[in-house]
Parts: structure tokens; C-alpha cells; sequence
């Protein structure tokens, strides 16, 4: 079985952005009533689902993606707290559709109703909505919705503490990621969540978040950002800062996935990080969508890659599926009842 | 021979850091005199070059230091622009004070007196004092002088321009570099530093910079950031955004430096990345100063994973002298007038 840690729905029908598009419009006229999510019917999303995500699952011989809203579209820092409230809620009950029609293919996780200087305990709540009511089976936690000023306090900051309780409490994980940039500094796919990403673990290295919060556990995607690659720098910066080995310190709870796209990176991730460390995603259908020139296969087929490397068979099976069971344990319940 | 392109003054007397903090100090009164910079004998710069960079050159068998003020200290975000003007000259007096009394040692490169809102016009006076009166052969170059809060323009916008202008007819590269984090997100050597990396490559994709400025030269510090180990991505994201393939449009004018502190991450640079964009750097004495228990040698002792590469001989001397050169032709110049 192969599960994909990362996947997003960025094939969305129209309906579902022209609902973001009068909402934005909406934020300069506060007088105007508040839009509503478009109506879609289930043969659009399939349309959607089936010539993109479903396709290339079956093509590259993937089982189940675990699938949330398009990332880039979260656009935290955009309008108020009502705005980023309606759009997570459409965003998440669009994915509920998805896992409904395919059960087997889709487990869902959410997007969260974050807001630059909104309490992060404001997010609790969709939380317990997606994940009791909805079945999801982990969120997605935007560390600077201010998309790409950095204004928020570190993750490692007590500010954030009320949704890991809430996250520990529902067993549920949380993958870091970002949204769009709108600082012109920063490339949102080619930057922002590249540097989002590297920044996320230093600040883990930094404080003491996973002895606070021992079973929290957090993915940092696009295979960790710089991590690995500097991973020598990260070893030295613990010992420097006199914080345990990293081993113990922060790979208990942290995890790296494989959106890493070519052969020689994910080569690296699998030389210097612990195989149970690793999680098989390719965020596809994503960042890049083009076919390399050097192997003509997509860039964000990381399937390939894995299936390249030097790794027994055994260790394959841990980064494909196992290591996915173990983070999600609401998946792994899911799929135990599927009787997978 | 071996040059070692990154290299700080990490461990200057401290009078010079005593001038700095009563410049410091002197922010909380404006009607006080400036600071002047400290008293510093030749004695005190031998004692501290002699036993630090100096010992570890001869004990890991290089010869050569690109040497430049201590770029966490550089402090762009203190103060206003007569603060920083001040700081940096005497930063760069200091500098030339080591090659002075180490000329086959060590080659100057120079900090800038940049300050947030500042157009970097006001740089090029400095960098032209640096290049023709001290006879520096770079310079240093922070994309965020506002030390983590990232709100100049991107370093392909028009704003930076004069600067590219007088570095083309100075015929001297630059370093991009940033200097300490003022935002809580961004431990300085650990996210904010390989974050402006990555940024800054990222940039340079996206804009047409070196069409406009054929010749112009930049160092990426600390191996790339995070580019290398995510090659795939940067060339999928050229193709995606319709521009040139990064060979011709990126890295004719781009250079990575070796400053990463494992086997595995220069492996990794190595084989994605082409030869001749690649200068050997250690960054010492820097950012991680430990020792790594997994090989008994410093993490920043670089020179060992170069050696232990599979490159050829060849390629190790380009890496290690001949691409510095032509990157540096000052540097070529005066190394040819010393008989070298």
C-alpha cells in the first residue's frame, strides 16, 4: 500500500473560486452580505477528481492521498477573521465531498481559519469540526498568516499551545505549511515555504515544544526544507546551543516527507534522515507540474525516486505506508475498518 | 593552492566590539558625541588572527582567507545610516589591518553601510573606498537590512541597481549575506541566514537581473541554502514560470560556496550542481563551531568533504582556486603580483 502524505486540491471547480473571488471583492464593501460557498454538484468534483488526482494516483500506482485544500489558496492574511472562517469551512466541506465519493482513495485533512493577530485558539473549533464530524485525520497549521511578514510568534510559542492540547487531545497531526506569499521578497512555492519550512525546525531545535507535548507530532514538508541538506549545521546548532541531540530533542515528533524532485535530494533525505522519520508525499497535484527533461517523467512523481533508491524493500514500506499509519492514527483506524 | 572564500572576523579585539556597543548606547541620546572607534594595537589583531583563523588555515591546510567583517554583527537593522555608516567603515578599517599584516593570508572584503529605507546608493561611496583605497576585492551584500522582517525591495528591483552598476565597473562580486535576525521566527544562522539564501536564488529567477547586468557576480553563502538539495524544484519552477533554463539564465553569474557542515550535504551539492559554480568557504570562524561526533572533526573543517569526494583532482582544484579567481579577478590580479 501507498499512501501520499501531501496532496491538495488544486483542481477545485470554478464555483468554489469564484465563492474566494466574491469574498475578496465583498472585503471592500462591508455593508454587502457576506458571499456564499457556489453550488457544485458531486459529477463536477468527480470531473475534477477523476482527470487529475485519481488519474495520476493510478498511474504512478499510489493508494491513498491524504488530501487537503490548495495550499496557496488559504491566503490567511487576506480580510478578517469572518473571511478566513467561511473559506476554511467551504475549503474543508469540499474535501469531506471528495473523501465521501472515494473513500478509499482520500482521507481529508483540513485547512485552519487562521488570521494575522487572530488567537490561534480561535481555530480550535473547525478543528473539532473536521476532525470529529468530518472524519479528517490531521490539519494543516500556517506558522505566519500574515503571509510572508512573519509577525506571529514562533511555533514554539505558549500562543499556540491551546491548539496542540486540542490536536494531542484528538490525535490528530499538524503539517506545517505556509499559504501565499504576498511579500514580493518571497516566491510562495520557490521561497516562502521553502524558508517556512527550515524555519519551523529551528525553532523546534530552539525551545522545548515536545517536552511540553510529547505525543504532538508535526510535518515539516517539501522534504524538510533545507534541513537535511544543512544537516550537519543542525547537529552543530544543538550542540551549540546546548540542546539535546536531535534524535531525541526533535525527531521524535517531527517528520519530513518526499516532495523533494529529483533523484539526487532524495537521495540525500534517505542517507541522513531515519527511515521512520520519512513519510512518501509529492504534493502533486502542486508546485511543479512539468516534466523533467532529464528522466521525461513529472518532476513531482517522487514515487520514482523512492522506488530508485538503495532502500530495501522492507524500508520502502515504512516510508510508503507504515510511517503514515503510525503519524495518522485516525488513517490507520480508517483504513483498519476498510479492512486494509 | 586553496582559497577559502567565506571567512569572518569573528574574533576582532574587543575594543571593537566595545566601540560598537557605545555606539549602541549612544542611540538612546541624540545630543551625545558619536562613538569613536576603539584603540586597537597590531599586537592585539596578531593575537587574535594568529591564534584562531589563522592556526586553523595551517592546521587544515589552506592558504588563503576572503575575509570580511562578522556578518552577524553587521547589524544593519541598529540605529540609522550614520550608525551603520560609521560601523562598517571601521569594520573595513579593521579588515585591511589583517591583510595589511597578513597579505599572503588573507584578501579584504568589505561590509556595507546599508540601513533599512536607505537607497543602497548610498553604498556604492563606501564600497568604492573599500575596492580602490583599501584594495578589497568583493564585497558583502544583505538583501534584508532590516534583519528579518524582509521589507526592501527584492535585490532585482531597480532599487539596487546603482550598486550593480559600480560593482560591474569595480569589476568586484558580491556575497549575498544577511546580518542578525531581529524577528523572534528566525534563529540567525539556523533559518534567516539559509532563508536569504534560497530567497535570493529564488529572485534571481524570477527577474531578468544578469540580462541586464551580463557580468555581474554573486556568491550564494552557505552552499545555496536550500537550492541544491531542492534542484529539481528550481529548475521545474524555471520551466513552469517560462524562463531560460538556470544554466544560462542563473548560473552563469551565481556561485554556491562549500559551507556545509556534512559529507552528505557536499555529495549533494557536488553532483547536482556544476563545478565551475562552486567555491570553496568554510565560514570559519563562524556559525558552528563544534566538534562533530560522528567524525571527530569540526563540523566547519569543509576542506575534509571536498577531499573526500569523488571529484577528480581537477575538479578539486577548480573548486579550490580556479573558480575563486575568476569570481575574484582582483583577487586573481593580486595574487598574480605576489607570484602566485
Amino acid at each position: 500500500m501507498i499512501i501520499d502524505c501531501h496532496g491538495h486540491y488544486t483542481t477545485a471547480p470554478a464555483a468554489h473560486q469564484r465563492f474566494r473571488d466574491a469574498q475578496i471583492a465583498g472585503l471592500k464593501d462591508p455593508a454587502a452580505a457576506p458571499a456564499a460557498p457556489g453550488s457544485i454538484s458531486d459529477d463536477e468534483i468527480r470531473e475534477t477528481i477523476e482527470t487529475n488526482q485519481l488519474k495520476l494516483q493510478k498511474q504512478r500506482g499510489t493508494d491513498l492521498t491524504i488530501f487537503s485544500p490548495r495550499a496557496s489558496a488559504m491566503g490567511h492574511h487576506v480580510g478578517n477573521e469572518a473571511v478566513s472562517a467561511a473559506w476554511a469551512r467551504a475549503n474543508n466541506d469540499l474535501i469531506k465531498r471528495v473523501v465521501d465519493l472515494y473513500p478509499e482513495s482520500f482521507a481529508g485533512v483540513c485547512q485552519l481559519p487562521q488570521s494575522p493577530g487572530v488567537p490561534i485558539a480561535h481555530s480550535v473549533r473547525e478543528l473539532e469540526r473536521c476532525v470529529r464530524d468530518l472524519g479528517f485525520v490531521g490539519c494543516n497549521l500556517n506558522p505566519d498568516p500574515s503571509g510572508g511578514h512573519w509577525n506571529s510568534p514562533p511555533l514554539t510559542d505558549r500562543h499556540w499551545y491551546p491548539f496542540y492540547e486540542k490536536m494531542v487531545e484528538l490525535g490528530v497531526p499538524a503539517m506545517v505549511h505556509v499559504s501565499a506569499s504576498c511579500n514580493p521578497n518571497f516566491h510562495a512555492t520557490g521561497a516562502h515555504y521553502i524558508n517556512a519550512d527550515t524555519t519551523a525546525f529551528m525553532q523546534f531545535i530552539e525551545a522545548d515544544l515536545f517536552r511540553d507535548f510529547p505525543s504532538l507530532k508535526c510535518g515539516i514538508p517539501h522534504g524538510g526544507g533545507a534541513v537535511p541538506y544543512h544537516w550537519g549545521r543542525y547537529r552543530g546548532l544543538a550542540d551549540m546551543l546546548k540542546r539535546p541531540p536531535l534524535a531525541e530533542h526533535v525527531m521524535k515528533n517531527v517528520f519530513f516527507d518526499t516532495c523533494v524532485y529529483h533523484q539526487a535530494g532524495i537521495d540525500l533525505l534517505l542517507r541522513v534522515i531515519d527511515v521512520d522519520n520519512i513519510l512518501f508525499g509529492s504534493e502533486m497535484i502542486g508546485a511543479v507540474r512539468g516534466i523533467d527533461p532529464q528522466t521525461g517523467f513529472h518532476f513531482d512523481d517522487t514515487k520514482r525516486y523512492v522506488d530508485a533508491s538503495a532502500l530495501s524493500a522492507a524500508d520502502k514500506s515504512r516510508i510508503f505506508a507504515t510511517n503514515a499509519r503510525r503519524v495518522f492514527p485516525r488513517l490507520d483506524a480508517m483504513l483498519k475498518a476498510q479492512g486494509r
